[in-house]
């Protein structure tokens, strides 16, 4: 139980601070190239800072597909949503408190909705996919790159389809916060959540279609 | 068999990715800096998910170095360059649907032709080169770095030469996608794809005059 | 003795060329994206340069917190701060003698106290929690990412908080260094301290209470 | 003797593609960020590519650094220097071949001697300094960070001081490529090439001044 609440702070606190990176580029006048590339590179310092202890989520969508492949047993999967959540929602009210202000109000975009399920699913499957094969395979074990391919796919994502076609959040906890921060929507929130899951539990299977165990 | 399959699903997954990125940040108005840092990411996080697998080539040339270097069986060659292209065509595709009525038409570019066959040929025999003394070569095996090398050489040569000189393609199946996405005109296509395989033999010869295997 | 002088003269480079590389990008004209980059990339490099002899903390906030957790003797804290000040010192006055007549002049910003205080506390509170987390642990030994994941972390709150809310020193020595070149106004250095010491502490704890060493 | 030749190859083609990197984002209209990040990367890559076969220097002052260090025979020194040069001025030769008609004439800058001098003297010496200390001890051997590393202060070092208070060489390979490609003046290319020469004896000074070989 004592472990288990490591995890649970763990996968709080990295949420936390991709969160409040995500709020501080997104609401304080950064340029375009700023936001992804400082998202990108949060979330890869905290799976490095975490991911010895959770596993470095920081993911509902993430910790659904680890579940699916047997890297997190299917019980844990509410609990780490849920803190994951409460991370993200805790970042959004200190970012108001130590930021208001100063914070830029800005539209909140309205995204096609065919695009944005189609982009958010995309990315967030390269997002799982590249969690399940990096950092939970016998044939990858110790290797030093997992937490920059992580958090690099999700620059990625963010160059390539985040403020266009959809917010860019590959990640239900981060649409929520995206959500109070009226980066999008709410009715795209929900669409946005459902593309996320759907990518985790797909990721899982393209996972176990191309990974072989060595003993296997 | 089954084996194969898994690796030709990978390469297919791993091509798709770095193709929709490509169209993403070439088509949807990113600024300049933001395509090729994203590319390369990209390249670089498909590596690092699909190296233990497939090796992770996503690219004819790689697949046609590795050939020759040893580090892939000669009867694998058109497999993977196939499904690569199927994965670039797949992309294309995908994007078309996704991003309709999002895309800024571009005019394509119309690069001289010596100066397109040099810097395709230079910089596509660099990430041969590249790819096969980080990840095929006993004395590094096991290293943390050959993702972040392969990609950031696409970077290189895309800050260099791309979009001034050439597509940037350095790879035939992205050369069919850029094709197919008016990135460059067809007649050129033809041309780049010829440079990028002449670089990866180029590539595979430079290789066995530097390198040594320890037993050898 | 002639051990711990080592290790003096390390940290004392290291901080050296963090503050210099700061005032050169904080002072010549760069643009916004480059400074947080830059000093980012000066930490990071300094930390694998430096890391195997004194730790590579260059930095007030991480020595204390290494301290409290035991990765650093309490009576080295005042020479390690002292020696990390006399290189952010001696930086800004060598930037001074080589950038005379270059420097371009800007008004120091006034950052409101509150916004300050929490700024400087969240981003030295994930700085020192990302050192003890990646550079301290036997979970992690031997890793080859703790000084991206260090370097970045400076990178995202620069991004984050950076010039918006508080001058982004996350660091004693570097806040020293910035009343010095006029980033930021004396007054608001202190209470930069205060934040980056405080946050210093309750990252130790918050790492005590997230980790187990394997053989506990 | 043939091991000899595959080294000297080795660091002939990491030259090469330094220097035509340079070359591109130089004279090719690249805005002020892409110069400086390509250069870092396109080093970075060189360095895990050749690494393992000739230290990857490719660079005077470094290859005259791990001399005095005792990573290189003093005897190498001269001909590594030597096809470091003309790996630089092949590069400058086939980019004026490739690039013709596309190259936008610049105006050579015109630095001040005495800050010229003292930023390459401190970015050399950063670089050689990262050098010895991340790819030649027993106590960061089989590290996979090094590349990264000397990549980078090399990025902090164009960033910090390239283009406003010198050429950005740290190097006089690429010194001699920058004159040649009228990036400078020649006048002041020696005064460059003196500094990084000081600048890689003064590393080696301080290598040795806090490093400790583990059986000493």
């Amino acid at each position: 139980m004592k472990e288990n609440l490591k995890k649970y702070l763990t996968e709080m606190i990295g949420t936390f601070f991709l969160v409040l990176t995500i709020a501080c580029t997104g609401l304080l006048g950064a340029n375009g190239v700023i936001a992804p590339l400082a998202i990108g590179a949060a979330l890869m310092v905290m799976v490095y800072a975490g991911g010895h202890i959770s596993g470095g989520h920081y993911n509902p969508a993430v910790s659904l597909a680890a579940c699916i492949r047997g890297a997190l047993s299917f019980k844990q999967f509410i609990p780490y949503a849920l803190v994951q959540i409460i991370g993200a929602v805790l970042a959004v009210i200190i970012f108001g408190i130590m930021a208001k202000g100063t914070i830029i109000v800005i539209e909140p975009a309205n995204f096609g909705l065919k695009g944005l399920l189609i982009a958010e699913f995309l990315f967030t499957f390269a997002l799982c996919y590249t969690v399940l094969q990096t950092a939970t395979t016998k044939n990858t074990a110790g290797n030093s790159y997992y937490g920059l391919a992580i958090g690099f796919i999700v620059l990625v994502g963010a160059f390539s389809v985040g403020g266009t076609l959809c917010a860019g959040a590959f990640n239900p906890a981060v649409a929520v916060a995206a959500g109070m921060l009226k980066l999008a929507p709410w009715a795209l929130i929900l669409f946005t959540i459902l593309a996320n899951l759907v990518a985790g539990i797909c990721a899982a299977i393209a996972f176990k279609m191309t990974y072989t165990e060595p003993n296997e």
